[in-house]
Parts: C-alpha cells; sequence; structure tokens
C-alpha cells in the first residue's frame, strides 16, 4: 500500500457522501454562497473560479460580488451587511488578502456568523478554540487536513504534533482544532528558534510555512506522519509556465521515511474545496433550521 | 539576588500605577463590577470576597448577584441582560465554575463583549487567538503570568514555553498569549503520553494542571523559568487547618536549579486579583469613550 495520502480521492469520497445527504434536503431548495472579492488579484480569481465551479458540480448557487481594488471598510462592510440579510445566501465568505488599506478584523466580524463559511469571525474562532464549546464552522484548510488524517487513521489523541506556521487562517485554527482533538501540540513560527528539534520529535507534522521544500529527511524521525499545506512556486525550466508547484516538505527526500505523507499538489487543496461545500450545506441547514 | 518571584511586590506595583492612572480619571466617577453567583459554594464566595475587597481598597463600587443553587439558564441570563443595559456597571463577572446543569458557554457569551472583565465571551477569546486582533480584555490569570515574566524581564520571543494543562480559564488563553508574544509554545494535558519530556527542554514552564508538587528537579533543565499557577491542598498536620497549600512544582525540590521561579502561594496569586481590577478599570474606560 502507497504512503502517499490521495487529497483527490479523500475529497471524491466526502463529496459523493455530501450528496447523499444533499438530496435529501433538495426539497428547501439548493445551498448558495456569496463570495466578495475586493481588486482583481490573479490569484484570488482562480481560487474564486474554483470555488464557484466546485459549488456548481454540486448543485450549489453561487455568486461572486466584486469591488475595486480602492473600495473602503465602508463600501465592504455594507456589501457584507446586504449579503447577510438576504435570506437567499447561506453562506458568505470574504476572500483573502484583501488590500492592504482595508481592516480585515472588522470585516470579517461583520460576517453573521451563522454564514461565516470560512469560521474567520472571532466568535467562531473563540469556540473553536475553548473546549466544551463548538464553532458553527471550522475554518476550511485545517478541517481539510484532519479529513486526511481521519481517512488515513492515524491517532490524534495523545499524538504530538508539531504544526509549523500560526497563521491566522491554517496554522492557528490547526493547533486549536488538535488541540480539542487531545493532541499534545508544538506550535512552531517565524521566531521559533531551532526548528529541526522540534520536527525531529513530532509523531505527525502539519507545515503551512510557505518555505519550499524546506523540511527534509534529516529533520523527521522514521515512521512521522506529514500534512504538507505549503503551496510555493520555484523555478522550472521544463516547464510550460517555467514554474512548479512544490510544498513546505523535500517530498522525494522524505517520503520513503513517512509512514504516510500528503504530496502537493493532490493532498490538502482539494479538501479544502470540499470543506468549504461542507460548511456551505452546514449554513444552509443552519438557516434551514436543521443545525 | 533571590530567583523567587514575589508576586506580591509585582502586584502591588502594577496597582500602584494602576491607582495614579485612576486618579487622572476621577471626575468621571467610579469604576465599577457586578460579580454573579450562582449556588454557595464556599471557594467561590472566599474568591468573590477577595475581589470586592480588593476592588473597595482602589475605590472602585462593586457588588455581588447572589442566585441559587437551582437557577436556570434563562434566570442568569436575564440578571446578565439587566447588567449589560446598566450603564452605572462598567465590569461584569460570573464567577466559575457554575453548577453543572447551567450552559457555561451560553451564560458567558450573554456578558457584554466590552463588559467582559474576565475575557472569556467566545469573541474575547477569538480575538486573543488571532494575529493582528486585540480582544478587549484578557483573561485575568494568564495575563498575571505575562506580567510576572515581563516584570522580571524575562524574554518571551523566541523561547520554548510548555504550557501544563489546557483549561478555558488558564492554560489555553495562556498558551494563546504567549504564541502572540513570539514564543514556541507546547501544549501539554491529560493526553500527553510523557510529560517529563517536554518539561525538560522547556525554557519556561507555565503549569495550571491541578496535580501538587508534581514538577520534581529531573523534570527540567538548569536555569529554567518556572511559573507555577497550581492551587492544591495537601494535609498538613502541622497546620491548625489540617492542609497546605502547594503548587504544581515540587517548590523545595526545583527552585535551587530554576533560574527564577514563582511560589505557591504569594506567586501568580496576587496577580489575577490585580489583572481583574485592570480590566474593570478598562471597562470604564472604554464605556467611558477613552478606549
Amino acid at each position: 500500500m502507497s504512503n502517499i495520502i490521495d487529497g483527490k480521492s479523500i475529497s471524491n469520497q466526502i463529496i459523493l457522501s455530501l450528496n447523499d445527504d444533499i438530496n435529501k434536503y433538495s426539497h428547501y431548495g439548493k445551498p448558495s454562497l456569496a463570495v466578495v472579492q475586493v481588486g482583481n488579484k490573479l490569484e484570488s480569481s482562480v481560487y474564486i473560479k474554483k470555488k464557484c465551479e466546485a459549488c456548481s458540480e454540486l448543485g450549489f448557487y453561487s455568486e461572486v460580488h466584486k469591488l475595486g481594488e480602492d473600495a473602503t471598510d465602508d463600501t465592504v462592510i455594507n456589501l457584507i451587511n446586504k449579503l447577510n440579510m438576504n435570506k437567499r445566501m447561506n453562506g458568505i465568505l470574504v476572500q483573502l488578502p484583501l488590500p492592504k488599506h482595508l481592516n480585515e478584523a472588522k470585516i470579517l466580524n461583520h460576517i453573521a456568523y451563522d454564514k461565516d463559511v470560512d469560521g474567520f469571525h472571532a466568535q467562531n474562532m473563540g469556540e473553536l478554540a475553548m473546549k466544551y464549546r463548538e464553532p458553527a464552522f471550522i475554518p476550511c484548510t485545517p478541517q481539510g487536513c484532519l479529513k486526511l488524517l481521519e481517512y488515513e487513521n492515524i491517532k490524534i489523541r495523545g499524538a504530538h504534533v508539531v504544526v509549523i506556521g500560526n497563521s491566522n487562517i491554517v496554522g492557528l485554527p490547526m493547533s486549536l482544532l488538535l488541540l480539542k482533538e487531545g493532541a499534545t501540540v508544538t506550535v512552531c513560527h517565524i521566531d521559533t528558534k531551532d526548528l529541526k528539534l522540534h520536527t525531529k520529535q513530532a509523531d505527525i507534522i502539519i507545515t503551512a510555512c510557505g518555505q519550499p521544500e524546506m523540511i527534509k529527511k534529516e529533520w523527521v524521525k522514521p515512521g512521522v506522519v506529514i500534512i504538507d499545506v505549503g503551496t510555493n512556486f520555484i523555478p522550472d525550466s521544463t516547464k510550460k509556465s517555467g514554474r512548479k508547484l512544490v510544498g513546505d516538505v523535500d517530498f522525494n527526500d522524505v517520503k520513503d521515511i513517512a509512514y504516510k505523507i500528503s504530496p502537493v499538489p493532490g493532498g490538502v487543496g482539494p479538501l479544502t474545496v470540499a470543506m468549504l461545500l461542507l460548511n456551505t450545506f452546514k449554513a444552509f441547514k443552519i438557516q434551514n433550521g436543521f443545525n
């Protein structure tokens, strides 16, 4: 059996099972997602397109609200308020990053708690952090990483997990989620002094630090499980685009000593979109009184 | 110079400086704190008495609202709603633990975000967790631990801190606060397999796990800094009460190899009350438009 985690296959299984669920609720209408994009960042447009296509494949309705690069906090918040009030819209997602002049925290906290399918509202994050509490939504990428571990039957309770990166979008909610699942968690980041010392002790490594192929064989212990959230481009003259996508892990160097390892691409990526669909469906159920 | 951290002295310094601040705002009235107590737990009554006495010493107004052991969620929430609306009341604190039949999460989330001087509202916890965001209030005990480290000039950024315990009240917000300050944080708890392996590597240990005198000399590396949040009672026939208060650390065993160590009692304890006063004063300023 291969030790390479097949994110595409796991994502397909999740979507198939979600599809069964959706059919049970089809007489309540279509789950729907509103995406807010400020500016014209190419990468954001690509991500949004992927999300909307995935919605469409499952029969969800989605719409994109584009605002100019120079939109003010008030313009964005007014739009969010309208979407909050709009009963036909179940989920709201503000594509990040926002242009630097905008107040991200203030904007994200304006999304209605029960439409916040990215889970970045402070109240969702607080409920995620605290024991005996449940957020309405768990951020998509960390939720996807957890699904990979579940599908691969990796025991989390009692495991020592080293999380690399503590961004609001991945590393932080990932660490909170793992703690809730009973892992002993070490959070490493830009200020960590001897990263290798920590990674070498980990039963599980989840990395989201944006350092292309940083993690080598000597950095990990044999039998480690690795989930690689990195999406980095490095020059590659053999490709038409002149570049290739790699993770934070030197995959070829590490793969033979890992018990399980997720590749880039084809690992976490497909799960992130699947989790957005799960969250949007959850929003739909909440707003129809089923959750 | 002694390596024993004098919590009482640090607390006094903080309160003195707070007192100067308060005098500048005295023409806006007295900062005020409402404490909600459900049931008659003796320990809770003792803590509440201490808090109110500390308020009184600084010229703050405080009042205690006692509800019966059998109060319902609605009764408690109605009281909180009234206190939220009451403009004369700056801070609201629900004494924990609540009787088991009550929904703690729901009750705490009803406290107005800007009166939540314990910082246990999910939104406060979420803002504490996330980078580039600031909660209105930081929970008192972890905030107190951080003050001890600050007053002792312990560098946090880049330090490896092992936090033992992940309660909503101490361990979790402590870990979040340390991450925000740039520490590499390992969170250990009841499911951690080899606790000693982790504590031995720590530059700083902050323990709040309620295991009397668990941490011995062999568990730590020489030069470690230890903040002991444990408050455990063990039998002691030489005391009139028949028991004595000890921390999670075997103080006499460990003290000579630590660079700094906080004792129990007289370490973190005095800081917790001082931080409640700081938070109440902050609430007073927020509600008078100064924050």
